[in-house]
């Protein structure tokens, strides 16, 4: 049974209970927002070890981490070690995007070694393959897409990225409306050029209960792709997005009348006015569908820095009620992330998601802040680095440039913290 | 004559024609907007070799660069190496913050070097001066505050912070409020340290006029601090802050009757649902001034990395209609900034205003990113370095991890880009 058909039955399964725990709510709470499709719990039943981790409305908003080889780039071993950094620095959950060497032996070994939910993108590999053995992509067959779906939830994946919505009508309104960035989605990119070649409707759409039988059997999570997202500002909250969405809608619905969890995928990028309007969009279309945005990035020009434009736009979208962010390192646009880039792309969307959980009213988190504020006052060094995002970090910038005296070397011998401290009385520090 | 009494007598002053070109704006259009108190030109009539910039509505945002000595570090040659560093990175202005050393003559070789508008906070030097000449704070006079205003006019310094709404009524309120970080401005410190001491109203509030009367002289842009700005989000938009920018609010009206170019300062620490609340009440009871925010950091608890919490801010705050962003950098609350710190807070902001000025309808900001788009789809990367907010960084992190093929090392042989332009009819392209 899915954790939707447990919640259901009325059924508390073990990971109801850990994530009730994890977030300090009562489990009945997470049952219900289970039952009515507003909180997964990712959580393939053949997954070993798996810490659960939910994912919705009123818990803490969620970071994924994507790592994974290109053809260009990366092993067993280099992928290892960036799901070891991507979880140190407080990854939710990790995506395997790998594409070039072993992928099946990349995703088993990344699958063991992981405690979080680990999601993948199928059609990345049944493309490949395809490439591999028939010397195209679009010599790829349908059974070769479920087949890579298949092996995927077999070997434990908690979630995938199914490109569902890239329909025949959706490219037709592509090209009707023209766009800058045509696709940038690679998995859309697979479907849409396997479309166009083979004139042939996307089997992600046409046999979705197909899709649903093996996401029901391992309690796969399905995260319905956007593969017609906008990759520019200029294509942000067009037509083809938007009809795109109407289609996951449905598709939400049919998932839960399967049984199936299911969230949806979002943009992208998109300027900072259209972010809130996206959020209550695919909130409103989707019935309150877990969102699960990229970025979104707010600017085309920082590549180098879009770990930054994400988290502004990571930021606005959680307030707005984004319940799931997609990293986006410094590499981004650029190469392939190493483990610094990894590193530097938690900490930027941790960032995004605390300042939005603030706000939110997630419990905990605008406690966290004033703990840090009065350890600021109190210039208590130690207390602000045990409560800062990054205490390594912390430590490391401060000692780098210490100052003589009890406060940093930015005031020097004139913090306001300690100078005001001597002249107000102490009702002023009451709080 | 002042930028603002030339303006309203008609007059356009060569510095109003080169902010009209920089900005792709008719003279006209700026003159009147000056007249009107929401746009300044921040020029000291001394300042030699000053390149004009304008700062206000309509505009592209601005952002500014804190560099100067502490009693811990810092002399002329390292600040002299962080004002170019800040101006390479596209700073917009740059404030001498010195509290180390010989604080007149880092001042006079940065005026010196920049021909960007450079500001300061006078009050620094003098209670510095107090606690050299006289053993504390507390013991400097009035005229020893007005004297270092008048020393920093005269040599050409184009802004100054003036804390003059730190009054004994806003004392009074933050006393029987209470806050968690009490007062975290240094400049505001200095006077609330010195007012309880001294049990004296604020000289720059008492004796505004005779500021107003050294401002008009050399036309120095008054930029009204806030003493009282919050220091965490626990303090943020409290009845202190608030006081504190009604009393502001009063203090614009006089500026402008007196011929005097004047501007706001902003917090600070700010929730993110708050931000948007904290501009439109400036704009409104300041009636329109120039506003100018510090960050805002939307979290306390990310030391390390603030310039990220105050890049997702600033976007949010400039996006709201403020005019004018002080960057933070990644040392903010640890140490002082390197050089290094200073390229990467000034970038982090240029991200946020670019971002914002996309969506206020900046001359020429969406159209950058269009171009960028277009060169991404044509992985023509010489067009995207070119056209990317820091060329440097751009390159090397592509060369780190180069692709074998014509996209990057992410995707390698499977860009998406390249793949569905195989596909898709050149309609679809045709943006």
């Amino acid at each position: 049974m899915t954790q939707l058909e447990m919640a259901r039955k009325g059924e508390i399964s073990s990971q109801m209970a850990a994530v009730a725990r994890a977030e300090g709510l009562e489990v009945e709470v997470i049952r219900e927002r289970i039952v009515r499709g507003t909180l997964v719990i990712s959580a393939n039943t053949g997954h070993t070890g798996l810490v659960a981790c939910g994912i919705g409305e009123g818990l803490s908003t969620k970071v994924n981490a994507n790592i994974g080889t290109s053809s260009d780039f990366g092993d067993i071993v280099s992928e290892l070690e960036k799901l070891r950094v991507a979880v140190d620095a407080g990854a939710d959950t990790v995506m395997d995007l790998s594409t070039g060497g072993d992928i099946p032996a990349v995703r088993r070994a990344i699958l063991a070694a992981a405690t979080c939910p680990i999601g993948t993108v199928p059609v990345y590999q049944a493309a490949i393959e395809a490439i591999n053995r028939h010397g195209a992509i679009v010599k790829m067959t349908a059974d070769d897409i479920f087949g890579a779906i298949e092996d995927h939830a077999r070997d434990g994946v908690d979630f995938i990225t199914v490109h569902c919505g890239v329909t025949q009508s959706a490219i037709a309104r592509l090209k009707r409306q023209g766009r800058v960035t045509d696709v940038v989605s690679r998995g859309g990119a697979f479907m849409v050029g396997w479309m166009l070649h083979n004139e042939c409707e996307n089997p992600l759409y046409e046999q979705f209960d197909r899709l649903l039988d093996i996401a029901r059997e391992y309690d796969v999570t399905l995260s319905l792709g956007d593969g017609m997202r906008p990759g520019s500002l200029a294509d942000a909250t067009d037509r083809t997005q938007i009809e795109e969405l109407l289609t996951l809608g449905e598709l939400v619905q049919r998932s839960w009348d399967a049984g199936v969890q299911v969230m949806v995928e979002g943009p992208g990028h998109i300027p900072l006015d259209q972010i809130e309007t996206n959020v209550r969009l695919q909130k409103t279309i989707c019935k309150g569908a877990p969102f699960y945005v990229l970025g979104p990035l707010v600017t085309d020009i920082a590549a180098g820095y879009d770990h930054i434009t994400s988290a502004i736009g990571g930021a606005i979208a959680a307030m707005a009620g984004a319940d799931f962010l997609c990293y986006v390192t410094p590499s981004e646009h650029l190469a392939i992330p190493d483990v610094d880039d990894v590193r530097e792309g938690v900490i930027a969307a941790r960032i995004a998601a605390h300042a939005a959980d603030i706000v939110k009213g997630v419990k905990g988190a605008a406690e966290r802040d004033r703990r840090m504020a009065q350890a600021r006052k109190k210039l208590d060094w130690d207390e602000q680095s045990r409560l800062s995002l990054d205490p390594p970090r912390f430590n490391s910038v401060r000692k780098q440039r210490a100052s003589s005296g009890s406060a940093c070397s930015m005031c020097g011998q004139y913090c306001a913290m300690d100078l005001v401290g001597k002249y107000l009385g102490v009702n002023a520090t009451r709080c």
